[in-house]
């Protein structure tokens, strides 16, 4: 920590605890260099500081006043957007509850909207987003395993001084914290609940426009690897938000890759469920010919007719994370933190064990 | 530049003029701190420099004597590795002609080696490659729109010294040179021609695995923004290279995805192709129903029944450029530098003009 910082953490307890006043005038730079024993600049620098952080406002001419941050806050905009690619099924409701009672116990009103997971519909809520009086942002990003076009709408927004969160991915274009699930550890899990269970044909049918999709990809590929199997890539099957309209228009190319398999990794549980009415239909048993693990360990894993092993995605827990790093953002006016979710594998009857 | 590099600089002169000749020792830390003026460090760090180029070797208990370079050449080896997806066919006789040529004019004998762009074979080929005596490698990357799981193996590689250029492509994890076409903007000289003719309804055929099939589509999907085209994005169909080899197994996407456009931009020419003649069999004719713009300008843009607008891909100059970067590579022993080329628009007969 320099110098400055450490003469600005200072100042700011003296501030919380209230020996400086809100809207009283803290002691002037010059008796603040003799009274710490710093440099002119040093002072300034620390003041300069706090100031950004909101806890001093300086008055041209007069000086520097501690700031009344509870009637600045009671100005500032209240309402946060929280903008995810679907809103009404599989994870996202519990995702959006989990971030909704966060910030409405701490007075934010929370504004929801969606993209479908379409770079134009992104780009239009985020124009929408840039005309209005926001406090905060937290979104799912769009396709991000692809080239977005829209990155300078992120970019205005950060001008304007609104924090933004991301959820689930991120755009590594943008310096922007996330709160996600550890893709890979969760790649990696559902590759070495197959190899334990003795499976060495294995495939793996994974969603390539979301980074997620890329990131469970990369832990399952690692950990067959390291098992000593190279799976054949002819078993590796991509899917996009196009195609999951329609998963039976693919039908043809997902038996020609993965029918051939003992198990096989799904990107998650509802791509896992396509692939098991596929699999009905041509008379395939699960997990008897065919073994499946998903992610996410939703509903959909725990009501058919076979459970589906499945690794846990935490969805409201992770809502509530996110919320709570973007208050802190907006609290203390500095770049968030992101935090990654460890995964773990929640077993069912998806998995036959081929080591008996 | 730095003092040390200054003095570096100076020495190297002295010794390509002859001043100091190969074999004999140089004047001493001593006596070069006070002829230069300079500490001992400065001296130290420029002899360091100079012996890590290459044009001293330092002798234990002895002092610092001029390499003579012509007689180290000699002992080393020649051999330069040439590693590409495909060998045979496309575009890419021509790139290693063009590589061979420069190389073998210069003395280096080239090893060739070929992935079929599979990550397994390319682990295969890098570990072989790490037993023998190489003095540099040119190498097309495997699938690098995606995690790739061989990293290391080039890490090893460089840590052997072994200076390593990509062409086509580059991992974005590993600090190589890379040669290759600028293919941002050849999607949008696609792009640009399709708007260009008045179309509208434009789609997309991309591949997914390869990074130029993304940096391809960022261009195209950029320059559409740019013309106040919001391309559907159902309307944008992806392939990997499984798909390539079957893309009849694909018809029915392709089909649904782009039968209703007036103009689609596809990868390559050799995609091109196939779906020519999959509209051929539909009764679909190209430019009347259907206008088609694509990229690497080949024979096969020219030879078929219709001439093929197509995005030029430099071919031959590629490799020879990249043979020279990677010989001054050698030579200095020094990081090298990327190269992308500035395509153009090869125009042909495949657009239909719907301005008039």
């Amino acid at each position: 920590m320099a110098k400055y910082q450490m003469l600005a953490e200072t100042l700011r307890q003296k501030i919380t605890e209230g020996v400086y006043q809100p809207g009283n005038k803290l002691p002037s730079e010059y008796e603040l260099q003799n009274h710490f024993q710093v440099s002119r600049q040093t002072v300034r620098n620390a003041l300069e500081l706090l100031e950004k952080q909101g806890f001093v406002r300086s008055r041209q001419g007069s000086g520097t006043y501690v700031a009344d941050r509870e009637a600045e806050e009671q100005k500032k905009s209240r309402r946060i957007a929280v903008v995810t690619t679907y809103v009404d099924n599989y994870i996202f409701p519990r995702i959006i509850q989990g971030i909704e009672s966060v910030l409405s116990k701490e007075g934010f009103q929370v504004q929801i909207a969606f993209t479908g997971n379409r770079i134009w519909k992104e780009e239009a809520i985020l124009a929408d987003l840039l005309e209005q009086d926001l406090r905060g942002l937290i979104i799912e990003t769009t396709k991000s395993a692809l080239p977005n076009p829209n990155l300078h709408l992120y970019r205005r927004l950060q001008e304007k001084g609104i924090p933004i969160l991301f959820i689930n991915s991120r755009y590594p274009e943008l310096d922007c914290p996330v709160v996600c699930l550890q893709d890979e550890r969760a790649g990696r899990l559902a590759a070495e609940c197959l190899l334990a269970n003795g499976h060495k044909k294995i495939g793996g049918f994974f969603k390539r426009d979301d980074g997620q999709g890329v990131r469970r990809y990369r832990g399952f590929l690692e950990a067959l690897r390291d098992g000593g199997i190279r799976t054949a890539e002819e078993h590796i099957l991509w899917f996009d938000t196009e195609d999951a309209l329609d998963f039976d228009g693919m039908e043809e190319q997902i038996v020609k890759r993965l029918g051939a398999c003992t198990g096989i990794m799904c990107y998650n549980d509802s791509t896992a469920s396509h692939i098991m009415e596929i699999w009905k239909r041509r008379g395939i048993s699960v997990p008897e010919d065919m073994s499946i693990v998903s992610v996410d360990d939703t509903d959909l894993a725990m009501l058919g007719d076979v459970g589906l092993t499945s690794v846990h995605h935490p969805k409201e827990k992770l809502g509530e994370k996110a919320a709570k790093q973007l208050i802190s953002m907006i609290r203390n006016q500095l770049p968030g933190t992101s935090y990654e979710f460890e995964p773990y594998l929640a077993e069912r009857n998806s998995v036959k064990d081929l080591t008996e």
